[in-house]
């Protein structure tokens, strides 16, 4: 019997639906493979991406130019651009504002063949903190009021480059997404005097069927509705709000235990593609008691069709117990 | 510069971003073409699907064997079962009920390479029509609150089979999408005393500038604020909140109306994937006042990244009023 499931925290309803009796490998899809080639990301093509914003070097080594570890630089294509003011304004009944903000890409390694999953933890640590880093720095302009990290793997994950790298975009509204979250835990505060995450993580860690792994002061655990197959979150098992407040080595830890998570899933489905997307606290809104920042991260293993599109309501075909079993294994 | 828009319905802002410069025509992608094969929706495999619901038959033919122009039949891989009560109950946090609904599937035609596009106006209106008589059957079931009119065309919109067919999802829960349009709608009635659809045809009539065509009762619209590349409403120019309200003549006017939309994104495209999402009013609820059905119609052109999934911000590459333009022409 398929079963229809709520998100504690922002009200959405899936529909967890077995029918097709699948196993977890059966999702596995076309492997990400760099094919490599002529690459705008590689070492010594540092000309063709636009100066770099801050970069982990070695001794000597000039900006621009090769001898980095990570570079963080501004999209050549960015979705907002960095120049103006909001300018908001009417038009009838619609209202509009200029698209300002920044989109800056992390190159994550200079290694073309590598990922998150291959690099080095102390490697993969430098690039969650070179993502604090610029949370920190955006946050001093006053036009942006939210900050989303995130990773596209894979071309059917709509990565348009292979060269591993994630993005930052900083936008002069708070993402609805994040607001829902922010609202739904606002509320479940208002009511428990307790952060609805934490309570989740406690009834995870009691329950253990939807739980990963648990290390370095992180937990990675399916969500109870998740809309995606695989769909995991990984939480600080310590209360707080904002990314950006997390010290060195708490970043270490989530370096270990993101790397642990994608190398069992890379594992058990052969390389998906996926989506990673950090949810932090708004740069200027201090609800440090009721929310809680997660990295989310969706396998991209299914098609969203016209009923998810037209509805909302997600459906999916695996049960997150079973999903998670199997990377427990 | 890229713009920030926000749909006046239910708030959500989107990124027209049109930094790549491309024109209407460089979305055009991959052609669905039927290439045929041993198809369960074909005419002579009528026992390959559960037996039939409704179907347009010949005088004389029998039902579930040849000799139909259109058949309902439930979906052999239900993504909620008709059978059982709801039960729902808590777990923890977490609050779930029983996966019940209904889940059919309109075969369109016979004919297995034709499509919403090429087949006759009549043979179109035969398929909405069918939609109707779904959406009032399906009503008299006291557990559903909404029926679903969807249709996937094409692998990368979803398709699992290529044979021309929509389906309907009836749900014991108003989807979240649809409670937000109902919510907005609403909202802005309760300030003017108008439907904000109705205000909107109004507005878009004046200005031309995002209308693609309008005949027979319907106008072909794209929305301010779209989240995707060439995203169309089908909206009836008079005011009604329930689809399945629709006389004859209405549903004859809209077949007319989505035929001719169909051909010329089609060729302009070279026959995209798409989806299309019938947003009605929910079976239970007369928001007669301020809902107002529309058919909301999405090419699958771009792929949607770890940014639309962590913020709910779609980046669209295309101005709606470039894309009106090209489909006028």
């Amino acid at each position: 019997m398929p079963e229809l499931r709520k998100d504690p925290i922002v009200g959405r309803w899936v529909i967890i639906s077995t029918e097709r009796g699948r196993r977890p490998t059966d999702f596995a899809s076309e492997p990400v493979r760099p094919v490599g080639g002529d690459c705008v990301f590689c070492q010594g093509h540092e000309d063709k991406t636009p100066p770099e914003i801050l970069a982990g070097r070695s001794a000597g080594s000039a900006p621009n130019g090769p001898g980095w570890s990570y570079r963080v630089v501004p999209n050549r294509y960015p979705a907002l651009r960095i120049e103006g003011d909001l300018e908001p304004a009417g038009e009838g009944l619609f209202d509009r504002m200029n698209g300002v903000g920044a989109h800056e890409v992390v190159i994550e390694t200079p290694d073309h063949a590598a990922s998150l999953a291959t690099l080095p933890p102390a490697a993969v640590a430098d690039v969650l903190l070179a993502f604090r880093e610029r949370v920190l720095d955006l946050k001093k302009d006053a036009r942006f009021e939210y900050v989303l990290v995130f990773k596209n793997h894979g071309e059917a994950a709509g990565a348009s480059l292979e060269h591993p790298h994630s993005q930052l975009i900083a936008t002069p509204i708070i993402p609805i997404m994040v607001a829902e979250e922010l609202g739904g835990a606002a509320q479940y505060y208002r009511m428990k005097e307790r952060c609805v995450w934490c309570d989740i993580v406690r009834q995870e860690r009691r329950e253990g069927r939807r739980q990963v792994l648990e290390a370095n002061g992180f937990v990675a655990l399916m969500p109870f509705a998740p809309r995606f197959p695989f769909e995991t979150w990984i939480l600080p098992t310590r209360h707080q709000a904002a990314y950006e407040d997390s010290g060195g080595d708490e970043l270490r830890g989530l370096a270990a235990t993101l790397g642990e998570f994608l190398r069992r899933l890379n594992g058990l489905l052969h390389d998906p593609p996926f989506n990673f997307m950090l949810h932090t606290a708004p740069l200027r809104d201090g609800l440090a008691e009721s929310f809680h920042w997660h990295l989310e991260i969706i396998p991209k293993l299914t098609k969203v069709a016209g009923f998810e599109w037209g509805s909302g309501f997600f459906i999916n075909p695996m049960p997150p117990e079973d999903a998670a079993e199997a990377l427990r294994g």
